[in-house]
């Protein structure tokens, strides 16, 4: 329907983000079509605002709207600690839990031979520079707990050997978590890292 | 973190959106962000260009960018065969299925007593002047098979009872659907409708 070339064309452009398909993309798109003066416009307006400002944290590589983001600017974050996550979503979901008050790395992925990506292409030689630069006395390891994400600490954690304190998060039965579904895997380091009640 | 503003309000606005939650919101912005140039800045662009020229068609109530819509405006098009369809997705699925060659008509919902929808609510109405105004003989009734749809499906048959033909989509197994997985509404309208071979 050749009118309907500009809207077609949203929802293909919609489809295309994670977690959308063609169905859900269409239902979005006439969702907002019938609320455009309060849903479609502003939305517009917003994704413009962000294409425009967004921008990665030179220092850590979170992406905010300044070139060096809130945390690493902020006087009220602990210097010489610094968490070392995978991806940006993985650093906010730590500050949605509001718990962490030191900094964060950012390494933009993991070390991968099948797919080529070696430590070059992380932000790892940063990370080194970090190190010494902000005088920090421990690094977080907080990565996935996949095999990538694994070989990426062991990697990081040979470069750091005794420059500082190497942690990395606890693993366990998760808060919430009910035993018959855990994995078995979850249950093994639940049961190896038991602490005395 | 308040240099986060910008993108957190534009995680919240996408959450709002059906088959998005916040989860999924923050992935697509993320994404989106990673991809400012190509995929972010386009749809800013893209929403824009829609929330200024979608719009419903004074005829059918079908979404298009002209006032007619191009199912309405195009000669193809049988006249005097009207699809009554209680939304425009259920429009735009008709034609993915490409098969009708008639006009539609989009309700804009059910009738509903709870929810206080009477028939001046919906376009009943219109529909009722267009089958004067374009002399249409045949009129399909594609309600969603739900206790609202049939409830409004009775009601326009009334209204339009002794003037038009009137007809149903047909009622059975869905094409590859499995007759273990099918409830007992369907496999019975299917047996009663069952065809000679």
């Amino acid at each position: 329907m050749s009118d309907r070339n500009d809207i077609d064309a949203l929802i293909e452009m919609m489809a295309r983000l994670p977690g959308l398909g063609p169905r859900s993309a269409r239902r979005a798109v006439l969702h907002m079509i019938r609320k455009r003066a309060l849903l479609l416009q502003p939305l517009a307006d917003q994704m413009a605002r962000v294409a425009q400002t967004a921008r990665e944290c030179l220092n850590c590589g979170n992406i905010g709207t300044s070139d060096i983001c809130a945390i690493c600017a902020s006087e009220k974050r602990a210097t010489g600690l610094i968490c070392v996550v995978e991806d940006v979503a993985d650093l906010w979901a730590m500050e949605r839990a509001a718990v962490f008050k030191g900094r964060y790395h950012v390494l933009g992925g993991t070390l991968s031979a099948l797919d080529g990506v070696g430590p070059d292409d992380l932000r790892i030689p940063a990370l080194l520079t970090r190190i010494e630069t902000e005088a920090v006395t421990e690094v977080i390891l907080a990565l996935n707990a996949t095999v990538d994400g694994m070989t990426t600490a062991h990697y990081i954690a040979d470069q750091l050997e005794g420059r500082v304190t190497l942690t990395s998060l606890a693993q366990g039965v998760p808060i919430g978590g009910e035993l018959d579904y855990l994995d078995d895997g979850t249950i093994t380091a639940a049961l190896n890292a038991r602490k005395p009640v």
